[in-house]
């Protein structure tokens, strides 16, 4: 994975911003990385950064157009194919993190071959794993699980890679997404794996580390999401966790992209620990994160305070006001080492 | 999926008969379609057939050689190549349950080029799938469930689908592995499919169905396998059964391929019940098949009588004495109406 800057962000014709997530969260952690978003009419999402032609993309020195909007199925749209092939000919390489590959398209190809540029699939791995053992190996490990999907386990993850370095930590963010890949520059779309080597994926991620090092692995999905808890659940057992911090989103009723409604926060804690024990008997829930953004300043003041009350335990918004008091947790549990 | 009959089972030098279970499991069911084995110097497995070279299995009248042991990554080891181009120069066709694709390998793609024959990946579907939707379908569902791997939960689903049909019910065995998909000819190796869309291949094999049709679905791996429990969670999201059998070996100490220990049928029924009531809340055990080949009749006798007292729940050996009790409890619980 070698994926040029700066960037373009194309967005499509996304119908919300959820959707276009790899684009906002790549802005969010790597703003110096991105020049500007390139939209098609009708998209409701913003990234929050100029729109740009390809031909001002060009002239601004961008090097890599990102396709950084989804749609459920991960396939690429007809009707994206004309951009890509324009942004092509102006010599970008393209990267993606749809579940279709780039190159299985004959114009994106074509343009490609002709031009010389480098198509990146971040959802197609190279790397051939193995099944996973489930043998608890050195270093510590910390996963974001959630009530649903995009509830922000990758967001969580990042600021406890700052916020737990700040702290004196030895402590590294571990993607397991297209998002954290193009932000970290490396890692594993799980969700692409063949579902044999889901956890074996996860161990090679996080392979055998000192003793004082912390792997902050990036969650996906939700155990009880009817569509992806299979890739939750070989990602817990892969992740064998010491720690795991819940990611909420307390006004959704609907599970993503399904008719279910969301479990509560017990629900998870309870079903995270029952599975995860299989590959560490001494994972232990370290703080809650819920994303309030849907909320007014007091109204999430109220429920932190309530449910900081309710479960005992560390409860931020990682947007609104940082992670700091499930850092303070970890360190009171797992003091830094100094030979880590 | 078009295999030719007869086959020639190839073992290649596996080191038990676990590894050889596809190549058991056809002989078990189709022993008809079976003309002969061909075993490599050091095989530990016998399909309890003619052992033939490629010439006499050609003067037999065979035509598809079917690659039927495996090894824990599903790899094809190189010294079983030589066999296979052997057979393809005779003019069979290949067909294979390992992960890596016979076209990948440079021998195998040449001389099934050169000859002309069809080289079968049961393992790589075509089929393009969504995600799993998790909403309630018409028709009835059963789906086996293990304490580990390999303990008879596709025996058992076969011996059901004879049993339910001789007893009136209509139901049909739905193949979710290789060996599956070789003795029914349809189905998806469902280990194989990309992690996202586990749930949703087994919707899309198991689609709505008249209200008195039962899918009898293949399960695989276990909750409780730190290596396979994310299949094992998708399949039973996707199958949302109504029914479910737990499958037991009670003589293994440690879980298949790993260090784990068996949880005990309990946990196994409390885990899929927690776990399968997202998709269907009805979910109920309705039977145990415990694999007894390790113990005497009198042993089997005892453990098939106390382990019925302790749960409540018909408890049989489908090998030993079949899955009649089970059938009869389904009859109960699901009397077969006449307009499915």
């Amino acid at each position: 994975m070698d994926i040029m800057r700066p960037y373009l962000l194309f967005l499509g014709d996304v119908p919300d911003s959820l959707a276009a997530k790899t684009a906002l969260g790549i802005v969010d952690w790597r703003p110096e990385w991105c020049l500007g978003q390139l939209r098609l009419p009708g998209c409701k999402a913003d990234a929050g950064i100029p729109d740009m032609s390809v031909a001002e993309a060009r002239a601004a020195g961008v090097r890599t157009m990102i396709v950084g909007a989804v749609n459920a199925g991960g396939v690429l749209p007809d009707h994206w194919v004309a951009s890509i092939v324009e942004a092509i000919n102006a010599g970008f390489d393209i990267a993606s993190g749809l579940h279709s590959r780039l190159s299985d398209n004959p114009s994106i190809r074509a343009a490609a071959e002709h031009k010389g540029v480098h198509l990146h699939d971040v959802r197609h791995s190279h790397e051939r794993f193995a099944t996973g053992k489930g043998t608890k190996r050195p270093g510590l490990r910390l996963l974001t699980v959630g009530t649903d999907c995009s509830v922000g386990k990758k967001y969580t993850t990042l600021a406890l890679e700052r916020g737990m370095r700040a702290a004196g930590f030895d402590a590294d963010f571990r993607a397991t997404g297209q998002t954290g890949v193009f932000i970290s520059g490396r890692g594993v779309a799980i969700d692409a794996v063949v579902a044999d080597f889901i956890s074996g994926a996860v161990e090679w991620l996080s392979p055998a580390a000192a003793p004082g090092h912390w792997d902050l692995i990036e969650g996906q999905g939700s155990l009880f999401h009817p569509s992806f808890a299979g890739v939750s659940l070989g990602l817990l057992h892969g992740a064998q966790p010491d720690a795991f911090v819940v990611c909420h989103e307390p006004t959704r009723t609907k599970m993503r992209g399904v008719a279910h409604p969301l479990p509560s926060i017990q629900e998870v804690i309870d079903l995270t620990i029952a599975c995860g024990r299989l590959t560490n008997p001494a994972i232990a829930c370290v703080g809650i994160a819920i994303n309030t953004s849907a909320l007014s300043d007091a109204e999430a003041s109220a429920l932190l305070a309530s449910t900081t009350e309710t479960f005992g335990l560390p409860t931020v918004d990682p947007i609104r006001s940082g992670v700091g008091p499930i850092v303070d947790h970890i360190a009171v549990i797992f003091p830094p080492t100094t030979d880590a």
